[in-house]
């Protein structure tokens, strides 16, 4: 089977930047974690510009739709920050697509020790193949209906609804 | 869903002894891996007598059989060998138990690095999570039928057959 | 010889926020750099409150004078910030303590992955342990006298001037 | 100032090989290390074969010795395996050359989390640019002398004799 990986950005592929001494983006880490990963499952990886969720508008949600739309493959990973995760998945989840796509992203990047990114990665990639269509979040080792999830932000978790 | 974590050993456990100067066991990594993952399901951990897989003997895959047969969760991830990987999944896959198995590990440990063990974990937990009632082996970003898969020993990877 | 180390801050010790989103201080990393380093000469750790030294005012350099002044050790290594590393070793310098202090830090941070922290840290106790009393700046390989160095902050590293 | 960094093996450049399932040798882990390091001193990077200490015969020490005679630069770090870090520090001491060698290794292999490698190769860099011609050991955050060190193999690490 092969899966689709498409990076949008978010807290999973901050790189951190020592002149500006700050995080911002770069170069996608997905080559390097697909690698590391040792996957020998087809991958398609697609990298759309890197966003900060809180800075996307409608026109880049439409974008990751579209992307996913015009996919030949039909199970699909998507890296994207969590502040506005649900809300591209609501975009996604309204359109009805006959594919299984799952939204994941990280709270800590993955440059960074300790972070969740790659657990999250891989649960991504196990729930895409495995799961029938519709489109899911999958956060903190739980998978969730796109409609039936929120962030708690004061926690650093998704929750149900 | 309560997720039930088996360990049994194999690389992914591996631990380098400084003193003898050489990779062994020690405590399992999976509290840790468990807690950076940030995993808010339900996690039963589980630590079995840590063993490289080729050292294991008819009685250590039956132990890891009745944890599972005694298990009251339904779906369980079980970290193991790759080398006889497949032994103990036919074990567990003859005993058709009414739970989704997923039986993983990794090519290079945990605490090595570059290491596809926390991919391989997150995938796995994702898998079990989704899967209806059965027993698969998951590496390499690909999930398989425990009666369907081999290691290519010289490849380093798991193949369909 | 018993070393003092006194940790001020600085990107070194910089600890990312899941829930704020961002590069903060948390608890020093320097106690847990000492023992992955499995250092068997005797550390003396002071940890001052963590800044970032552009935030620093003369009451905060006169405060790492002070740490200098009343240790009993002859040899320090103090963990500050880049940018205004300089301003706080022409403080030490111009005391002219019958010391060997050695000032260095990082330009990306210790729990950053290719951080040059532990490079840094390690090349800074040995030249605190070599060199007769003075107070240098170690950074990018190299030891510089305290008035004799600037950071190049375009290219992000220490020149001599 | 040039500083030459002879790479001989020991634990510091172990390597996992993935198909055999054991440590071993591949190519010398130092330029990454020197990059990640973000070195602006002038580094000259000698790899001579890569031996786990307790193999090395009268001729690779010789070999050691020699490329520290032929070197133009005055400052030599070498890594080297800790079993017999002694032997050949004692064949460079013996030779009396014009130089500052530090000879230093690690108990824990750079591509191990937690490893000391790092730290100590830091350490023999800050060390070999500040001390007067002569060969040392430094490991565990200290310098010996080359005639007064010994390893605690016990303990693992070292102490003065």
């Amino acid at each position: 089977m092969t899966l689709r990986i498409i990076a949008t950005g978010g807290t999973f592929d901050k790189h951190y930047d020592e002149i500006a001494g700050k995080l911002s983006f770069a170069a996608s880490h997905l080559p390097q974690v697909i690698q590391r990963s040792r996957i020998t499952a087809e991958i398609a990886l697609e990298e759309l510009p890197l966003l900060d969720s809180l800075d996307m508008k409608d026109a880049d949600r439409s974008r990751v739709l579209a992307s996913c739309s015009q996919a030949k493959e039909e199970a699909i990973v998507i890296i994207h920050g969590t502040d506005t995760m649900r809300e591209t998945a609501e975009v996604l989840g309204n359109a009805a697509l006959a594919k299984t796509i799952v939204v994941t992203g990280a709270m800590i990047p993955y440059a960074v020790a300790n972070s969740d990114a790659l657990f999250n990665f891989g649960f991504a990639c196990g729930v895409a193949q495995a799961l029938p269509h519709g489109v899911y979040v999958a956060m903190n080792g739980k998978i969730f209906a796109w409609d039936k999830v929120q962030k708690n932000r004061v926690a650093g978790r998704f929750e149900p609804i």
